[in-house]
């Protein structure tokens, strides 16, 4: 927005630039690593497909991996309603205690010392309270969310939800507001006086992308690949 | 092995072919997913970077990314002495519950029908209790998987830790005993109802592999590229 832009309606309020660090999200070690800016945060969370989900069932952690939509501040997950992690939202109260966690691998680093092998990683923590979303306007809206994660747009080219499909998803949703980035960027970190060791060193970036989208066998005949599949 | 091979040494007992099912690892849906089979869980194992490390602090789930090595049936992670939840593990006795799960997306699935987008993925989620490695020569075992886990057979190739690096690298070890693998294989599986819309619908498969390996600008004169990268 522009300083000379004018508004007769009211407009949401703009969220600020980045999310207050807390006592989980501030890591123990590694400090300089952890981002707490929001636009970061949303295009580490836009560009995963799959969210690992903890939760603590009988005292013991669970991690499972699924998938995910963002509207805005708040992200979605859904399931079977007969699920575990979505029935115990259901019957928890006020909420289930969770922490969601999206993770990108770019590229291995290779150093010349066993110690300063790593990996160039993005990724973002989220703590909060799940709860299950009951209202179904905002169930509708998540369940598109989900759809348009996968591939944006598709949701507006695929048969929606029926009442029976609808009834047999539990949607949770979990807010954006303790929430930390994760970043690892660059090159290979070697103490001086390893440097002139003749073991090869550099990174070795991982390929991303998609290969050539492969068409079900019963498509109805005359179905073209979308315009938003070729510019993936 | 075949069976006219004759063996005077003593050799361990081979495990048997499949981990066996616990309430925690059959899950509430989707069971006919779920695999215990051990080849199919130490090939996705092998086959990850990144694994989700689920534990519960103050009550609360907290899920990380952190690279991971196997020997056999163990895993194990490694991280500064400093970090939170290898100090948890140094300080629980007996150990520190986790849930640590491995996660591959391999296509997206793109149906008629919203309700049946899906992605292709494959998973292991591991139940048990870590423990802090103190036995020096399982360390150095433990470290030399960790890098021969980014690259196979880098360990050899690179410059060992010293005394000082082993100090600062704190160990610890998960045994696979309660595992399950989950995958998603094949096509779209839309209504029969819904196959005449005239929406695309296919897989997508995610590209992998690796892009050329960048070397770092200080590499020693006369540093090739080695054969385990030209072959990656």
């Amino acid at each position: 927005m522009t300083g000379t832009e004018q508004s007769t309606t009211p407009q949401p309020a703009t969220p600020p630039a980045a999310y207050t660090p807390t006592d989980r999200t501030v890591p123990a070690r590694g400090a300089q690593k952890a981002s707490y800016d929001r636009e970061l945060v949303h295009s580490i969370l836009d560009q995963g497909y799959v969210c690992h989900l903890g939760f603590v069932r009988d005292g013991a952690p669970v991690v499972l991996p699924t998938l995910y939509g963002r509207v805005g501040e708040t992200l979605y997950v859904h399931g079977s309603t007969g699920s575990r992690p979505l029935r115990m939202t259901g019957r928890a109260d006020p909420g289930l205690a969770v922490c969601l966690t999206v993770t990108h691998v770019d590229a291995l680093i290779l150093a010349r010392s066993a110690f300063h092998h790593s990996i160039n990683y993005r990724s973002v923590v989220v703590h909060g309270t799940a709860h299950e979303v009951t209202d179904p306007q905002e169930r509708r809206v998540a369940l598109d969310a989900l759809v348009d994660h996968v591939v944006p747009g598709r949701s507006e080219d695929s048969r929606p939800a029926n009442a029976k499909e609808f009834a047999a998803t539990a949607v949770i949703r979990l807010d954006l507001h303790e929430v930390s980035a994760k970043i690892r960027t660059g090159g290979v970190n070697d103490e001086p006086e390893d440097l002139a060791l003749h073991h090869w060193a550099g990174v070795v970036p991982l390929r991303k992308g998609y290969d050539t989208p492969i068409p079900d066998p019963d498509l109805a005949p005359a179905t073209e690949l979308p315009d938003y599949l070729k510019t993936l």
